[in-house]
Parts: structure tokens; C-alpha cells; sequence
């Protein structure tokens, strides 16, 4: 029942040649960063600047079994030492804290690079509408870690949403509302320290860090849904946290009429995650939830709940194209990453060859995606700071 | 492990004279009313004016077992007769449509009789404070039917708030929000239909008929929670039943800090209730959902989730003091409004003997909750109306 | 969508004049059998000896308003106190140890009246099957007090099989597996010390106790199982409770091949109920867990798994026909009680009157059922204290 | 909260090489082997014959991008030609059908190979003791894949147990139960024909395709527990398996008192996996499911149930020395697998360097797991061959 990906056409190319900036010791993300790249064997990582610490890095760097001559010290002597190798980098993904997000990626993208980065991408939407011209002017891939979008079940949301299978779309409930902020850890713990401090974090800590990835998953799965106008409402329960909040409520009109309410949190206490996507509609609502990424419920109107498993035939086929392994078997965050990453790669060898028929076909979180995110947390903020008033979405 | 309710010593007690207004054939909530009020003989269903067509109305008390002259045509020949009895009725239920609870409350009021009225008890606030001061003034009780609001697993939460186990109460979290009027079935259902005519639903009805019951519940968990302001945005997915919602979302701030949000539908497809409250404090949070209500999803931050289960002599004496039969086995909502019946009872003795301090002792949803659910309703549709916009809440 | 029972044709006659032994103060099931009897004035409470304690029998039946006289020293003083009235009871209701419920039934029976005996019948096959030809050569209801067997699911689960809907029953998993006697719990409470003592309960303690409630619902479910072998090992975890066994497992050979295993435990630790049917056919499987009453699982091989709600239309009408009230409320053990007791006045009143065809349409707990319990207990105990073998049923 | 694995120092130490004979195209497990045992570093693919038929085998060994020459036409050309390399491999994985275990294994291990072994190592404890004898006189790693056991909440559950947080060990309950194979599938797909063919399969079908993992996780969370004496029904319900059977059950007494279950089938309609394992104790019980393997069921009698997830600091430092991700982020097979291979190859690097102490600390199922499954087949069978007596371990 498995695909076995490892032979599939795609992948008997060449893996394309990789570096990543940041993503080093003590990071959360680097090393599920590495783990998708290289597990069907999409991308080698040849080369990084791993740490702001240099010889930390390098030595991060060797332990991967790196030439220690591309072990850079920061990411402007990577990319100028990959450019000037033949066999240099042709990728990179950035894994840095947010406010270094913009600079890294324009001078990669300046560089010829795809660049794949860490969400947010930036703090502005003219910044990320710069990055994305950028890219757009290059010919290159941008991509952002929206990990959580790789799953299966998402691709079955969105296939049957798609095939109207829930009527109409009326409504779009999303959450990502953890409790482990619930008290002030940042005081002893410098890796979240800066997600709470505006010169690191940017404009917004929950909104943007935990609500973006619902509002991505919504936009996959509900592609046709625009925001006219929202409100939202944000809270710093940890006083200290202010003006960046720990808690959020958004609610959203859709053109059309369809309604969507976002609830993001750090203070949800003792929930382990809680990011659940239900898409309501006037025949069927499904519900997706990250803890249990192999169910899908589909709740028909006046008919039983019923409970889709990931791997099981009676899905659409774009919900099992990217299996790992049969039915039953659970797989986790890591292959949802792996399919993101197989698509950066398609997306990247495509974009090489210029083959724009394979390009529309690959649904991958682009720079438009990143766009989108930074545009929403501005609208959120515009209205928050505003005394949560109703502002038209721009 | 269970405590004999039939022989506890206020039960052995004489049982109310009691009598419904409403409730006949084809009621969904008339036989709940009577099997909670006589099951553990709190009250003797002696009289009624079950139906707006008196005969069909009297065929109904008869197969009840009520002799025919007490069999009456409606409210007011019920009150008058049963006045000129010496062993006329001491309370009535009143179960009709909305749009007539007003009145039929105040005449029993004015006629000496306790009253226990389906909610919402009116129409505005203007009209529930003056039932309260009626009440208030003839020394009579009038209860609220929030009948989800008597199970034990409430009560506990109530305690463990109380107590300071969850720390400081930072965010409320409600839903009650059901699929089964997805569809435009009013159109061939009558016993729908009046709950979307704002001539017989009054001036909303999702967050009226639906919501009013979790608010109630948080209202009975956190009785310290006071909102400040509120905004509350309400749609009409099937148009027909503008200007009454069939989908609504309503934030709260509350005085001192606290946030609260309702979700309330019945356009939620394929869901079967829905009704959660969630309670979330600076150190743990409380769930509760109606639909497993022998359970209590407890989960301190940082520890292992626990589920709490009706009936265990680790829970706080109040959620353990009406339990009618032990651990394991379910109780249901019939248990639930037998609690609240029961308090009922307690309260009309104690009120008739004028025993303040029994009655100070006693929680159950009166009068002053009556009217705190009318005046929310009020609030949301203000808010609504206005755009969705802030409004103090008075 | 609920069926107001209290207007049923069947309700409006005349209740069922009936009496309780045992029950009394202390007892854990005297209330639910009470509440469930008068539930929906299927029976009324006129008479008792509810203790072996007649002074405080006297006052518990006193707290339940019963006239003073009929409250009797000993079944023996009941069944010819009321044999001398003409208005004496009709049924009586044995919620006395395991040792007494043989003569007891039996004293009943001689009088003439409908009996209600709590499980086990009795201690032997031929003890049970005395009292069976007894009640059928009296023309008298022996009914027995399998109460989790009224839900509406079990009857859906029936309608199911009964239909085909799992294709030919393979498996039948059955189990009934608490924790809350994993500590001698016994040595400190009296009300626990006689189950596990063989002078009162008998030949066994979890078997009889527990497993023959599921046993009881595979039966309804899987009318055509018939037992061709057993076995069963049994424990006792609890040393001092030999040879009572507090943990058992018993595996049955169906005649046509079909297969079923019990486990059943007082020991199982943490565990609430643990009370489980599961029945697996060629084409799909059925799963009922008592601590969920009103969900079914129903898992067609290849199809998603489907919850069944009770109270949803989509249920076979058998399934319906009992509702108390509406989708969505909980319904709870005391409503499957009240199921059962009223069809056994349906079965009084239909044996009182020789109308075999109601009698041929009702299904209930009957003496053939009190039969098959002992038969199965004896059959497993004979298996297990020959070290476990095979042992041919009869 | 993440240990960067790439980092740790034994993941610094250089790949080791590594072939696998079989898991070419169309195998269910070829992926999830590679993937597990490159996925830290820990192996490095260089070999392979990866199918019966060459010409196949040595395309899709292409397709992985290795040496075309070191793709072979059978497992004899393949050690043969690696043993001429001063480069070739020191260890190879077996995923081939089983009958052909022994005979590859024998070989690879003759060759001075380490050796990962698909399940089961072979068909009869003669055989597989004698492997277990090779492998010990030759130094090296005979390791078998029971990939389930890799997750960090088995860990858990065994440092519980081992703390004696469950108390005295009483009842193992374990079950794999899936129903993909409720009809007669194989009839149209030979990757399941083989598996009911006891030429290719070997003794049994589902007691030791399935039973045998949960069977081995009982074994890592209770190593203390020794089976004395065991019964075993087993079934063909699809008449065209036997003598092998789709459906069996085992009961196990354990020597010092506890007793065991075993449910297996592959006719369990409509179920997933349903792999599941209870640990019932004197003061607690513990669930494991493997459908969602980042929780784990806590149950101590008294208390709440508590839900256990990975990843969070309360847990026992073996139970989060592996994590792969923080918590909330699901883990699923893949990660059990790379943990397995990860001690698989630490567990090779210490046998070739004779650190005792290392292994010593190593817990992988090994060579005696192997033994230990291919015995509790062989009993099993014995068990239901002559009928389901006891029959006494051995």
C-alpha cells in the first residue's frame, strides 16, 4: 500500500546542493530542518553558518560530517564563498531568530539562491512583497516552513472541499493554543526570550509564531476564501510581555459571506498543542488536529461522524500520493515536513528548467504564502492596537 | 457509593403541589420537566393547562393520571382554579413558547405560586427585572429551567475554581453550536419554526436558546467573572431567518483582566451538541462537555492531563453530595435537571419558612440568573446591530 | 424527535402495584430499581421489607411515604401480608444477597406474583430452572435485573446484526474489567465483604458478578450463538478471596464456528468500567462501551469508522422506539432501567392477560435469561477448577 | 526541549556501511528500513540485492544513487563480493519473505556481518537458537525488527514498571487486531498470498506476523515476567488460510502468579491496527496504543486516568533521551524505527570494539528476542495443534 518514495522519478535526480543558516545547537527547528531536506534525498547539505557563534558552528558543522571550509562564519561569508565554488550551494534555508529573517533571505535570493525560511518571513508587508519580487525577478523559489501543512489530511481537506463535498464554506474555525507559557519561563529560558521581545520577535508573538500555521492550512484547504474585514483582540497575561500579546482572538469576514474565527494562545494551560482547523459548511464540517495528524473527521449533516485514516483507499489520490508507509502505521511531523521539503525540490528543479506546467501543479508554501502570513499579523495588529475594531483587510 | 436521594430527610418531606403551563404532546422538554420534578418526589404533578387546544390539552392530563377538572384551558383558569382550592398548586413550570413566558409568569407570581420558567424568561431586561422584584416581593421563587447546569461534574468545577486550582481565571472559553438546522428545516417543521419568527423566539435565537446555557455554566464555575464590555457579531446562514442568527461569536472582556469568547450555532453541520466550557487559569485549565458529562478533562500545566470521573471520592464534597448512583455507571441529563428540580424544592420549602440561611446555602439558576441571560442577549444583540462593534455592558 | 413516554397508550392504565425486598438504607441498587420501576408510572411503590433490620426497614420505607403497615418484617410477612389484601401487590422486586434470591423468587412466585430478581438468579442450573418452570406454570413474569441491556444502542446493535449489516458473526469480544477492588478493600466494608465470601455469593464472584451483564448483551445482540465449549482460568489476585476469583478469562466456542473470549475484573486498576461489547463479522464490527452509552461504534472494513448517536433517525426504528430525549442529551443508566422495567410491566400486564402476541414482540430479561447466567457461570467455574480445560456446555 | 540528535557524539563516528537483501520495489518495509537507518547518520546505504529478480533489483538500487556494480543478483553474490572489498559492508538487513530468513541470515552472519533481521528470525527455536549461537561465537549483532518498540513512551512504561509505579505485575493484555484481511484478499494480491502460505510463511500467520510485536514490547516493559505454561485457540475464518490461521487467541500464565492475553487477528472488520498493550498492576495500570504512540494511559487506582505525552519533562529521562521533536509535534513510526537502528549501530560499534559496558546498556531486540519469538510461536502452535490445551513453556 506504500508509495516508496525513494524510487520515485523525482527522486533518482541529483540532490540539490544545500546549506542552511542557523539551525544549529540548542535550535528547536534545525534539525527537523535537515531530517526532511535529506530524507528522500532532496537535498545534501555541503555547507552552513550554523551559529552566531562561529566556532560554535563550526564545530556543529563538523559534527554533520561537513568540509570544514564551508562551515561559514555567517551567512554573507556562505554565500559569498559558495558562489565562488563550482559546486556551490544552490539552496538554503533559513532557521535564524525573525528579525534577521528579511536581511538573510534577500541576500541569498540576491545570490541566486532558493531560499526556504523560517515563518514569519518578515515583519512588514512591504518587505515580504520586496522578497517576493525578488524572487519572482531571479527565477527562484521562496519557500516558508509551514511544516504542519505536508500532512496528508490536509490534502484530503482540501481535495474535498474542492469537490464540494461540504456544500458551501461557512465557516472556519481555527485554533493553535498551547499552555506552556502559561508563566514567565522567558525569565530563565533565553530560547523564548526572544519570541516575546518586539526587537527579535517583530510585531506580534502568538499571531504570528502559532496562528500563522492554521491560517496557512485554512488557505490550502479553502483557497477561494478572501478576507474583507476583521477584528482581533490580543492580551498579555504575562505583563511583561506587552505590547507583544500571549493570547488572541480574530474574527474574520470572508467576501461571500463565510465567517472565520482564529484563537491563538501561550497561555492555554496544560493543553500539549490544541491547533485544530474545522472547516463547517452547509452539508459537512471535517476537523483536523495536529496531535492526531492520521484522523480526518467528517461530520455530514444527519448522518454519523465518520473518522478517515490516513493510507486508506477511499481518499482522494492527492492525499495519498506522498504515503510513507501503509495504513495504520502512524506517521508524525516528520514526513509532513519531508513532503514540504519534496515539494521545495520539485519546485526548485522546475522553476530551473522553467517548466511552468509542473509548477502549477505543486501546491508548496511560496512566497505568496509568506506574504500572506506577515500581511494577516499586520491587519490583526492594525486592529488589536486599534482597541479591537473591525478594520477592512489591506 | 451512592447516596439514597428518596431518603434523604428533605425528601421525606410532602411533595410540592406543582402544575405545568405548556409541556403537552409534541413538547420536546415537557417530559423531562415532569420526570426530574417527581423523581425523587420533590413535586406531585397536580394540574396543568398542557396545550393551547384544551381538549387536546386535557386528553394529555388525563393519560397522565390528573383528575379532569384540574385538567384547565389555560393559564388563567389554571391559577384562578387552583386558587379556590384549599389544596391548590404551590408551583407551576411553565414550558410554552417564548414569547409568553412574560406574562404567564407574572400572573403566576401574582397569584402567590413559586415558578419555575423555561428560558429565556422574557424578552428584555426592563421585563426580567420586574419579574425579579415581583418574585422578590411575594417572598416566591423563580427558577430558570439551565438544566445542563446541575451536574455533578459542574459543581466540582466550581469547587476546584474556588479553591485556587487552577490560579488566577484568565480566559472563559464557551460553545454550544449544533448542526441540526443547517438546512431550512423550519419549513416543514413547526416546532422549529417559531424559534426563528422573532414574533414567538423574541430577539435572537442561537444566542438565546443555545448559548445562555454554557454562559450560565460559567457563570455558576466563575461568580466572580463581571464583564466590562462585550462585541458580538451574529449571521443568518440561511437567509430566510434574518434578522435572527443561526450562527453567532461573542467576545467578552471582563472587569479585571479576563477574556471570554461564545461560539453558539446551529449551522455547525454534523456536530451533535457541541456545548464545551472551558476554563482557563494562570496555573491549570477546566473542560467540560455535555455530551460525556460524567467526565472533567483537568490539566495542569506542566503534569499529565487528568480526567476526572463523576462519582470519585477524590472530588470536592458538593460534586459528590447528589449523586444517584455510583462511579462507572453514566448519568445523564435527566440527572441533571433532577438536581435542579431538587433544588427547586429546597428553595420554595425554605423560602416558604423563611429560612435565609438554608436558601444561602443553596445554588441553583433563579431569578437573578434569569435575568443576567436576558441581559447578555441584549448586550450581543446591540452589539450586532451596531456592526460588531464594542459595547459597555450594562 | 423525542417520544413522550409519560403519553404512551401502555402508561395510561393503572401502575403495577409492586413491592421491594431489600433495597433498603445502604443498598447500591435499591434506588436505581425504584427510580426506574416508577419512572414512568409503569409501578407503584405500595409495599416492603427492605431490611434485614425490620425497625429500620421500617423507617426507610416510612421516608418513602408508604403507609406504615406494609412495611413488613421479612418477605415471608410481605408476600402473606398482602396475599390478605385486595388490594395487595402484584410484583415484587428481590434486591437481596445472592444466597437468599432462590427462596425468595420462589416464596414469590408460590404467591402469585411477578417477580424482579437482581442477577444471579440463583446458585445452580437446576435451582434456576425450577424457578423458570415455576413462573411459566403460574403464568407469572420472572424477570431478571440485566439493566445495562435497555439503552437504545444495544437495540440498534441487534437491529444491525439482525439485518446482516455485519455480514456472519465471527468474533464476539466481551468485557467486564473494574480496578476498584485491586486493594482488600472488603476487609473494611461490609457492603463489598459478601461478594467475595461463597457462603453468600455463591460459586463465583466477578463471573456472576460482572461478565454475565455483557454475556446478557451478546445474547440480545447475537440471538443464533450458541455455546458449544468453554473454558476459563480464573485468579485471585487478592489471596484472601480464594476460591472466589477476582480476574477471569473465559474463551467460547460457538456451534458454526464463531469464536468469543470475557474478560471480567475487579482488579484491573484504574479502570472505571471497562464494560465492552465488541461483535466482529465477515463484513463489519459493532463496539459498545457502557461508559459512553449513547455512541456505537460501527466499522465496515474499508470504510471510515462511523459513530452512531442515539436519537439520530438514520438508527433502525427499534433502536428509537424507547427515547427519552432528543440527540445530543445525555441519556445514562437510568433510563436503560427505566426501559427494562418498563417492559417488564409490559410483560405483566400482557402475561395477566394472555396476550401472547405482545408477549412474542417484547424482549426483556426473562427466566430464560436468569437461566443462561447460572448455566454459564456454572459451566465456566467447572472449566476452571478442572485447571482450565474445555468443557463441553450444558 | 529537543535532543539534536546529529549532534550527539556517537552520530559524529562515521556511517557504517551497510546493504539490505531485499525491501526492493513493491516491499511494504524496504522504506521504512533505509529511511530509519540513514536517517541519523547511523548507516550508510553502499549495497544491496534488493530483488528476486536482478535486472529489477539493480534498477531500483540505481534509483537510490548507488554503485551499479555493487547491486547484486542474490544475497550469495552480494557478500561474497563485498567480502573482496576493502570498503564492502559490515552489516546487512533481511526483508525477505520469511522462509528465507534463516538461510540469509546464516549466511550473512558467516560472512562476519552484523545482521538486521526482519520478523520472524525463522520458523523453529532449533534454527533460530542456532543463529543466536553463530552470532555470539562470531561477535557480532544479530538484531530483529520489531520497529513498535522503538517509541519513547515504551520507554516510559518500562522505567515505570521497573520504579514500581504500577505496584506487583499482575495482567498483561495484549492485542494487534487489525481487518484488512477479512475477506480473501490474497486471491488478487501476492504480497498477502505469501503471508497465508505456510511455505513462505512458516508455521503461523498472524501469532507470529503480528502477535509477536506486542508480545516483545510486554517483554522490554516487564523483563521479569517468565511464561510457565500457555493455551492457544487459533482460527481460520477464511477457510482457504488453513492451516494457518487469521484469528487467534493465547492465554499465558506467567510463573509467580500473573497471567497474559494475546488477541490477534487479521479479521477484526473495520479495525485499523488496534495494536494495543495493558500493564495492569497492584496499584496501577498502564495503555499503550499504537495508533497514537505519543500518549500513554496512566491509571493509578483512586485517581484521575492521566494521559501521559511525550516529550514532557515529567517523564523518566529514557523515555526523552530519544525525542526526536518537542512535544505536541507527533512522532510517529519512522522515529521509532531510527531509534531502533540508532541502537542497532551503537550496539555494532560496541560489540566491535568489545565495550561490554556499553552493551550492557543497550536495550535493542536482539538476538534472544528473536529466540524468544520464534519460541512463543512454536508453543502457540502446539498449544492449538493438539486442540487449545495447556501445554507447559518450553
Amino acid at each position: 500500500m506504500k508509495t516508496d518514495m525513494a524510487t520515485n522519478t523525482v527522486r533518482t535526480m541529483r540532490p540539490i546542493r544545500w546549506a542552511m543558516v542557523g539551525g544549529g545547537r540548542g535550535s528547536q527547528i534545525g534539525y527537523i530542518h535537515r531530517s526532511a531536506a535529506m530524507r528522500d534525498r532532496s537535498f545534501d547539505l555541503v555547507a552552513g553558518a550554523f551559529d552566531i557563534d562561529p566556532a560554535r558552528g563550526a564545530a556543529f558543522g563538523a559534527g554533520l560530517g561537513l568540509d570544514p571550509e564551508r562551515c561559514y562564519r555567517d551567512h554573507e561569508a556562505l554565500f559569498a564563498g559558495e558562489a565562488a565554488r563550482t559546486d556551490g550551494v544552490e539552496a538554503v534555508s533559513i532557521a535564524t531568530p525573525n528579525n534577521t529573517h528579511y536581511a538573510i533571505a534577500r541576500a541569498a535570493l540576491e545570490h541566486g539562491l532558493h531560499v526556504v525560511c523560517e515563518k514569519p518571513l518578515c515583519f512588514t508587508v512591504a518587505e515580504a512583497e520586496e522578497l517576493q519580487r525578488l524572487a519572482h525577478g531571479r527565477g527562484r523559489v521562496l519557500g516558508v516552513a509551514y511544516g504542519y501543512s505536508g500532512y496528508g489530511t490536509i490534502e484530503q481537506a482540501r481535495a474535498m472541499v474542492a469537490a464540494g463535498e461540504l456544500g458551501e464554506v461557512r465557516l472556519v474555525n481555527l485554533q493553535f493554543a498551547h499552555g506552556f507559557h502559561s508563566a514567565p519561563v522567558e525569565e530563565d529560558n533565553p530560547a523564548i526570550r526572544w519570541r516575546v521581545d518586539p526587537r527579535f520577535a517583530g510585531p506580534s508573538y502568538v499571531l504570528g509564531d502559532l496562528a500563522t500555521h492554521p491560517l496557512y492550512i485554512s488557505e490550502v484547504i479553502c483557497p477561494d476564501l478572501k478576507i474583507g474585514r476583521l477584528m482581533c483582540a490580543r492580551q498579555s497575561f504575562v505583563a511583561s510581555r506587552a505590547p507583544l500579546e500571549d493570547n488572541a482572538v480574530t474574527l474574520m469576514e470572508y467576501e461571500g459571506g463565510a465567517f472565520g474565527t482564529v484563537w491563538t494562545s501561550a497561555v492555554n494551560a496544560g493543553a500539549i498543542h490544541s491547533q485544530k482547523v474545522r472547516i463547517v459548511g452547509s452539508r459537512a464540517s471535517l476537523e483536523w488536529w495536529d496531535e492526531r495528524p492520521n484522523q480526518l473527521s467528517f461530520e455530514v449533516q444527519g448522518e454519523p461522524v465518520r473518522v478517515l485514516e490516513r493510507g486508506m483507499p477511499y481518499l482522494h489520490p492527492e492525499a495519498l500520493a506522498e504515503d510513507h508507509i501503509s495504513v495504520g502505521h502512524a506517521e508524525g511531523l516528520f514526513e509532513s515536513w519531508t513532503n514540504i521539503y519534496g515539494r521545495f525540490a520539485a519546485a526548485m528543479r522546475a522553476t530551473g528548467r522553467g517548466d511552468a506546467a509542473t509548477l502549477a501543479g505543486l501546491r508548496y508554501p511560496d512566497a505568496a504564502a509568506g506574504v500572506a502570513g506577515v500581511r494577516w499579523v499586520e491587519n490583526c495588529v492594525r486592529s488589536a492596537d486599534a482597541g479591537g475594531v473591525w478594520v477592512d483587510y489591506r
